[in-house]
């Protein structure tokens, strides 16, 4: 009988980014900026099969990819608030906590950067997403500086913390982008990414991430309209990639007149917790 | 007038260590096996000069050069209940603070990665530690695979959590280790090091650290003795590196009946803190 394990991720919204191809999916992956924020993913893992989200029953490619990567097979719960297939990177927070909880509970003997890899890997060959799972991993506001998983990627992050808002429309699917022509988001995003590297700021992370979305042509009108309704009131937001939602600094949604979830800034990456969160060193 | 700021980073006690001197300070440091603990140091940087450690005036050279090397004059104060010069990275965790906070109340712009460094270099050129301050940086079980800051240095980490005991009988001067013969000490721990990476368990990690104190004469009789009756009672037990203090896995100390302070593997790494730490994302 195996003893449950459980995992808390962080939601990770990716404001830009530029998709690097590779045979290796270890060195394939994105750079960017995103920011991981302190609404969780918990993944238990246990003895048993399959797989559920919120108490119903799914089948999520990369957390079985995962499993199979350490040869083991264990029931995987999966529980959030956030929603799914709106730039949170659920799906990469799932392989990754079942990557930490599996190993765990199996007494697979991986190290962190070996159940990052794992679980980037996963998440890469599964197509449905690129660099979640690393900065998932390291919490904070991430720039992912080189793309790919440990030993390959490179990461920074920019020293802030500060209380966000969201606010969802409705989903994107990222496999659909993915496997379009990327050429004009990957310009896009490397223009970003340089304007952050060279002033690493939150607002500057918003504004380029502003910038990407209009010139990649990803932002529609609605999420647009909602931007620029908390801009015209003096703050902050920008679109998470891939979905219609919109983030905001502070309570840039709420001033703006628009219904939001309270969030903030994650510096706390993936981590394993103790009977259902109450020890979380 | 500049607005206070404060970061809040991990206490970290070294198992084992090798030493790496290098003309670049960003590439000198140590690798060995480490343990962020769950008690944090608290840095606040605000206008004013001069520095404090628990209310009283003292002078931190490490915290010095950072702000130094940041073109900042600031008033810096440090408080924790981690006693000092027992092995716990206080002066490492102030000097990585200093950054953090400085950082913020300064608007000096650093990414994450530029503060880290700049700390680790602080800490490099005082003398008073080699790899604290990117093990604090990280938090968790740190492996330091490659020494020095980044780019340079690299790390993972022992994805476990678990309860710690403390328990401190007395200080050790690192200058004094460090500007002394270290060929042994490197031996030792180059060695520890492989042992752990080949078996990545916190049990491994801490009967590693066992084997470096003896081996390298750094283990005195008293500390010794703690140690073995923690072992006589199922526990395990190493020595922080450099102090006289023994830590435990779980209730280890008190089950042997010594008096202890109860702490935690902390996940966290060093981060900024709001409103006194109201707000910790």
């Amino acid at each position: 009988m195996v003893e449950d394990a459980t995992a808390a991720v962080p939601g990770h919204v990716t404001l830009a980014f530029s998709v690097h191809r590779d045979g290796d999916p270890v060195r394939a992956g994105s750079r960017g900026v995103g920011i991981a924020i302190d609404e969780p993913v918990r993944v238990t893992v246990g003895s048993g099969t399959g797989q559920s989200l919120n108490g119903e029953a799914v089948a999520i490619e990369a957390v079985e990819r995962v499993l199979g990567a350490l040869d083991v097979d264990g029931a995987v719960r999966v529980a959030t608030a956030l929603p799914l297939g709106t730039g949170f990177g659920v799906s990469g927070a799932a392989a990754l906590g079942t990557a930490l909880a599996a190993n765990r509970a199996f007494g697979c003997g991986r190290t962190d950067e070996d159940l990052v890899r794992t679980a980037h890997v996963a998440e890469v060959e599964a197509g449905t997403g690129l660099g979640d799972v690393v900065a998932q991993a390291r919490g904070g506001v991430v720039l992912r500086l080189e793309a790919g998983a440990p030993p390959h990627g490179r990461l920074d992050g920019i020293p802030e913390v500060a209380p966000l808002e969201f606010r969802t429309l409705g989903t994107l699917s990222t496999p659909d982008v993915l496997e379009g022509d990327t050429a004009a988001i990957t310009r896009a995003g490397e223009a970003a990414l340089e304007a952050v590297a060279a002033e690493p700021t939150l607002e500057r992370a918003f504004a380029a991430g502003r910038t990407f979305a209009r010139t990649t042509g990803l932002l529609d009108p609605e999420v647009e309209a909602v931007i620029e309704a908390v801009e015209a009131t003096g703050g902050s937001a920008a679109m998470a990639m891939l979905g219609r939602t919109v983030v905001a600094i502070d309570a840039g949604l709420s001033a703006a007149g628009h219904e939001a979830v309270p969030t903030a800034v994650s510096r706390r990456g993936a981590r394993l917790v103790e009977d259902g969160g109450a020890f979380d060193g």
